[in-house]
């Protein structure tokens, strides 16, 4: 699903129309919105993916409910390749950036908040491998209970400036992208 | 075949073209049945996923014709995106939202009768896991019956109200999105 | 790749725009042509795919080679939807419907060709399951071997009557979805 | 995702509109960039894909970094749609065929960069699987080590001549289609 949604994003990359008295290499350029959104778009699926594929490697067991909020989050993934192609035709075109800013991060808030609900549900059920030291476990709760506050402060910093948003949305990528051990030295301060 | 069936409902999702003299955010409110038909659809088919893979968590074996009728339900299932679109497309323009509503209905009834069609195949071929009590197959069987004619009254629903037909739709999603064990003891009358 | 394949097919089904004076019924139905080829191309597509995985059930080995001769197969099968759209959009348009035609079972009869050679290249090399008994192996040579010169008479009948050429594909499909014992029965002569 | 792209490709393929006063054939005969754009596409891609395989096949473990480098090497491979359709537009329309052919071997230059750059993390981060005789490892790295090269000179050609730009492409999908034993033998010195 992560996979089909990721490849889906590359259907944004059109083949621009060539306007009068322009070359190819112009209309390209003219594009570096849907560019960006693009990049942007796959390099948090990818994360995100890679972050699933990492939670669902300590997770055992399943039922049936597990299945149905697994398949929230995955609706928040679809709608991902829709919020890039809002930025994409958009970002250049102030004010209505500001909207397709708020929607492209509104989504991913929304889906840091179902990656928590789903990890939690699976934690407090007892769906995790049980062979594997606790604070496997620990650091990924750790790691995922920033994801909605700072996403909704990217959500929220497009109010103010879109850059600043897309800025703040690119550094949460890559902090996501960190192991959760490390990132349980860099911001934990207890055990 | 059902994760790209899904995350094509996602095409559907557009970016709109602004009205002279309208912004994004008017532009993206006048969509709202695009985001009901692609929400109602993402959760029916979620929830057809989650019962196909539980129906195939209890059969063991399978053989040519069995391959085939799960192909035949497979058809429904990929015609779901289009009855989307119609419904998102026609669903604030009536009269033809009558027929976009019989039609989105007709597709859950058409693959309701499928379902059902493929699981007496397997019980009466003896596809199932013979491990498994008897109970667990007798449940969906209880269950399944009723998806026909449930999603046969929502499609004749859509000839006297269209929103009555979509809340009946929203019923049976939920319906059948309850653990077969649960639904025996509500309208279970035996054992 | 079919699995791919054959939900993009479901692409095909357009949602219709109502011309002026008309209702939505009348334009759905006026999309006749586009029904019935997504539905021949589905029932293929769906019988291909049901062949290709019981060839690969007998298969135990394989090779770059092999792998390269079964990506030349799944070349075919992408060509199917573009070929569909074909005959959706021209069937109802003589005398295009004919051109239409013969992409149409001119793809398969290449496809035709190519499972044969897949199919030959794994019996020669031995890449097939030595413990089957050989009469498995020789049932699926015997059915294919039918395959390329059947389609090809499908193909050249476009020619003389669309409506024929699309008669015989349908026949060829069902051909394909019998079981390779039952018409070893019906066609073989020997053994 | 190889396989979502490269079934993707076929999007590519569009149905034509006729002009006035032709047929469908001409209108097919005239589309003849986007088939080849296609078939160079597909069969680059597949080759690809079968070159990946086998890379996984040696590899035994996988961590967080090499999960990401990969996901970047996806990243590629997703762009060789938009890559495409860019071709097929323009192939028949210079000067801008040249931006287009840069673009075109420019994403498979970059691609081929990373496919040394995955491959080498994992000799380097000793993921591969022990058990292989070294031969086959370094048979791999060999090959791999003429791909940016040599894409590169395919990218370079595109500014004297397009033609020329494509023949190379073509015969780079087949330099990678031969068995990294025989590349050995051909261009290898050493032992």
């Amino acid at each position: 699903m992560f996979a089909i949604a990721i490849t889906l994003l590359a259907l944004e990359l059109r083949v621009p129309e060539i306007e009068e008295a322009g070359t190819l290499l112009q209309a390209l350029a003219g594009q570096w919105p849907a560019y960006l959104a693009f990049l942007l778009s796959f390099v948090t699926a990818l994360i995100m993916w890679a972050n699933h594929h990492r939670m669902f490697n300590y997770i055992e067991r399943s039922n049936f409910t597990f299945m149905l909020l697994n398949g929230l989050l995955l609706l928040g993934i679809t709608v991902v390749p829709f919020a890039t192609s809002l930025m994409a035709d958009y970002l250049a075109h102030p004010p209505d950036d500001t909207i397709a800013a708020l929607v492209f991060n509104g989504t991913f808030t929304v889906t840091a908040v179902l990656f928590n609900v789903l990890w939690g549900y699976a934690v407090r059920n007892d769906l995790l491998d049980k062979r594997l030291p606790p604070e496997f476990g620990e650091n990924i709760t750790r790691q995922y209970r920033f994801g909605p506050l700072l996403y909704l402060a990217a959500f929220l910093a497009a109010l103010i400036s879109v850059p600043l948003s897309i800025l703040l949305n690119v550094g949460l990528a890559l902090f996501f992208a960190l192991p959760p051990s490390l990132v349980r030295r860099l911001v934990g301060r207890g055990n």
